[in-house]
């Protein structure tokens, strides 16, 4: 069998016996941020795009990390070469490291992690539906390691046949726990929230395509009835067709043709 | 050197070695629970009490913990009677375990660390000044390990020379991160928040006192000002009087008559 090492503060590691002592704050206290891309054919993704947040969200969460960027693009070479997993993703995690009193920020600790990952072409036509939930993740825009919501409510998701919850707050949507969320109007513009969201890399280079009419705007519950059309992104789903909200059908429940032309698009850049 | 241990899923492992594998939901996702009791003397405080709390934090975290009550208390007393910090700070933390696929809840990881703590009786005439910050704790009345907000706050609460936040939302006073809020009225009565908080066992032993006259209520920010007295509860503080709020004295400045008393009450129950 092939060994897959992990990296903790420099030194690789044997994946499976990567570990961290229970003092780290991440385990004490949630506290952590972290970051992950995709590599095909041992290329990474958008990997400036990632790094670009990750150091967003270190210095949002007042980590100093002990290392530069040109060090862990230079880590994450040797990971890939070392691993040799042509399409994975690599996950970057900074925690507030070993902290004497449980509570105090310390010298961070850095894990980055690879994992072997294939896009399914299958999920498109398939799609999701969506439950909304009342919830604003707090710190939205830095992408810290609190899913706390969003795993405590799969439980609640599955009971309602639904594949993941859409958060809105104060009467407007913002997004999913791990994707961002667009709607088509019927006179085709896609429309995504623009604040309290996390603001992903799949969604800006979505936003950057020039064919299609894509504006930045709330987007409030009531809005959702009249869409034509509404689809999320992520780096691991790229494009998924929303094909019911709450119960309800969007358009005719299938895939539409402005979703499917973005999805399309978006493979041409991410699956060579 | 004595050797002190930790527990990790019911093995004792050396206290400076105990770790977990990154692949634990805690570290990944900041998902896990835990609580917090005292020993004196090598007694546990109120342990009934934590562990009521604890399995309420599990089950609304939808863990599913291999050991009972009855394995945890045993385990406990193995601890104490092994480590012998007479006076200690025992903290039970229960993670969402090594996710296969980082999301999903697996086989939880079950952490118990003890810690020397000895009381502080110096703190009480200091007293503690707070700012008020606009944030809700999610699951609030759940012990989670988010203290994400907390944490990154510090800098700023050292920027406004204060010694902790204390919470409000909506409107409502509600709590600090890490312990309850009271205040008492120019008539003497005791409020504290009842609503959207964590419920302390401190604040519970002293909901408890026949002698005084408190209440459970809400606390609107504007009525801070007129507070005659104003404290916060928690299992490492006992009650520390809230001197100032905002940069405004409360009362008179110094710590208070019925705080005093409450305090008085508490140390004779707690630090024997």
């Amino acid at each position: 069998m092939t060994k897959i090492y992990s990296v903790i503060n420099g030194d690789f590691v044997l994946k499976n016996e990567a570990s961290v002592l229970i003092s780290d704050l991440s385990i004490q206290r949630g506290y952590g941020i972290f970051d992950y891309f995709r590599t095909v054919n041992n290329l990474p993704l958008f990997l400036e795009d990632h790094l670009d947040r990750f150091f967003y969200s270190i210095s949002e969460m007042n980590l100093e990390l002990p290392i530069n960027r040109q060090e862990i693009k230079q880590i994450i070479q040797q990971l890939i070469a070392k691993n040799n997993i042509p399409d994975s993703g690599i996950r970057m995690t900074v925690t507030g490291g070993y902290s004497e009193d449980g509570y105090s920020v310390a010298k961070p600790n850095l894990l980055i992690t690879q994992t072997a990952f294939t896009f399914n072409k299958e999920s498109f036509n398939k799609g999701i539906n969506l439950i909304t939930y009342n919830h604003q993740r707090q710190l939205s825009s830095v992408k810290t390691i609190d899913y706390l919501m969003g795993i405590r409510l799969q439980p609640f998701i599955k009971a309602q046949k639904a594949d993941d919850v859409l958060y809105y707050n104060n009467n407007e949507i913002t997004e999913c726990p791990r994707s961002n969320f667009f709607m088509v109007t019927q006179k085709g513009e896609v429309i995504t929230p623009s604040n309290n969201i996390l603001k992903g890399i799949t969604r800006k280079k979505i936003l950057n395509f020039p064919e299609f009419n894509i504006i930045e705007a709330n987007v409030k519950p009531g809005h959702l009835q009249s869409a034509k059309e509404a689809f999320i992104s992520s780096t691991t789903k790229n494009v998924l067709p929303v094909l019911e909200i709450d119960g309800r059908a969007i358009g005719n429940g299938q895939p539409g043709e402005i979703t499917t032309a973005i999805y399309k698009k978006i493979c041409e850049i991410k699956e060579k």
